[in-house]
């Protein structure tokens, strides 16, 4: 298990958490937590796969995937009272996953040949839309559409992985810039408070 | 049309009114009310073969499906000021639905040559998910990851007809077994008011 | 580019738009207006697509269609105050929309060689459905389950085209033929408040 697998797993991780602590603050029973978990871990791979007919879906194959996820739930039960503690710790890796994913979802789009502009959204997608799906499932309007600069931030490393990946940059060396860019931007722009521009209709 | 086809319609049926109803309490129209139970019924199948790239999907292939959905919608709205009549008779076949539904997941799944635990999901998940989908659309936070044992008697019954597969059991006494647990699991559970633990927050 | 391109264009930038703005209206920032807009004008295709194995899905091999939306999403944010001109205006461009996705999803299945009765579904499907994502992503119950005709003249659409075309009947008469009934039905429902009947439950 190289380097980047270990990266990967601690995103899924932080992913899954992140979606078992909602499910956890909308009352939900366990079976909903571990599915709320899994779709905001895995959520946004399904979709890449099953919109480019990669199937069976990669989690198919990767069933170790799911134990992290049960470990994540056990951990987001265990230390639900830490909340504070938890979103905070989990913020880098949080981010390191959206990294990671998005570099996945961008490789998947190249290796099937798709246009770079499709690869590039197959990233974001990859990176962004189990947050998506896991806020569908708890009934609330995106929280990525809203207030983050987090897809912003997925939209950056997709851009810069595509870019030194057809300058055909060594591989590592574009991974860790990738991942740098992206913590990056997302750090400044939680310290800053900065966030995307939204508009108001007058009445 | 052998026994298995008729309890299998049956399920059908069941799921489809359960949508139907919950489309009609929402105040949608006719063309809501059909598209609900649709999803209801035939949602969890839809999800698993899109996943595993068995396309088109089922239905497409069955579209008698679609007859009985219908006619599901037409009692839904006859016998719609007897809902608790409705509710209290569709039990037992909707129990038996989601025995059918989850069974004819873990086969495709075993068909299709995954992983024995991956073939348990799909069962679940074919069994289960017709219903996220239907709260979905009716704006509200699937009742599946709230209140009921449901999703706990699916993975027992999937459990069960994948161990009893994996003996070379007759396929009709697997069938049979698994209905029999699931009903008994959820009969029970209503009996006794058993439901899955959730967990508070501490302010 | 032909005259039936135009129209689908047309059609495209006026689902994006009625996507962008409800996002608006709901307050997203850029990125999710943006999405919103993506899944109003194309969702309805990417089921139809992924039900039936047809991945790629459609606009990863049509990119361009991505700077249709773009441009969708600019007008949308330019004249947001000015909602009750776009919507006036965009009706009928939105109503040929509805007919030429409608048309595209029946082309769709009878050259797969589904069933027609599953064809005339995909037609609906694909025209109808990326307003329903629209609506999940914005956290309310579809429109279209409950207020309008939409769903009827989408299906009368449908119906129409199939049977010109199992006559043989020339294409560019089948499309007009379509196109006209569609917004016919349309105009006269909105001019006459028709809508589908719904059902009330005695308490």
């Amino acid at each position: 298990m190289g380097f980047f697998d270990i990266l990967d797993m601690l995103g899924t991780i932080a992913f899954a958490i992140s979606g078992a602590l909602m499910a956890i603050k909308r009352e939900m029973d366990v079976f909903g937590i571990f599915i709320v978990a899994f779709v905001t871990a895995l959520g946004g791979g399904i979709l890449r796969d099953v919109f480019i007919g990669n199937t069976p879906v990669w989690w198919m194959g990767h069933f170790y995937v799911v134990h992290f996820i049960s470990i994540s739930v056990l951990l987001a039960i265990l230390f639900r009272n830490r909340i504070y503690f938890l979103v905070k710790s989990l913020f880098i890796f949080d981010t390191i996953g959206l990294a990671i994913f998005t570099i996945s979802g961008v490789q998947i789009g190249v290796s099937a040949n798709l246009d770079p502009a499709v690869s590039v959204v197959l990233g974001i997608m990859t990176g962004c839309f189990g947050g998506v799906i896991r806020d569908i499932l708890c009934n609330q309007i995106p929280i990525i559409f809203r207030k983050e600069i987090y897809a912003l931030a997925s939209l950056a490393g997709a851009l810069c992985f595509i870019i030194l990946y057809s300058l055909n940059f060594d591989k590592n060396i574009s991974y860790i810039s990738t991942i740098v860019l992206v913590v990056v931007i997302r750090v400044l722009a939680v310290r800053f408070s900065i966030s995307l521009p939204t508009f108001t209709i007058k009445k």
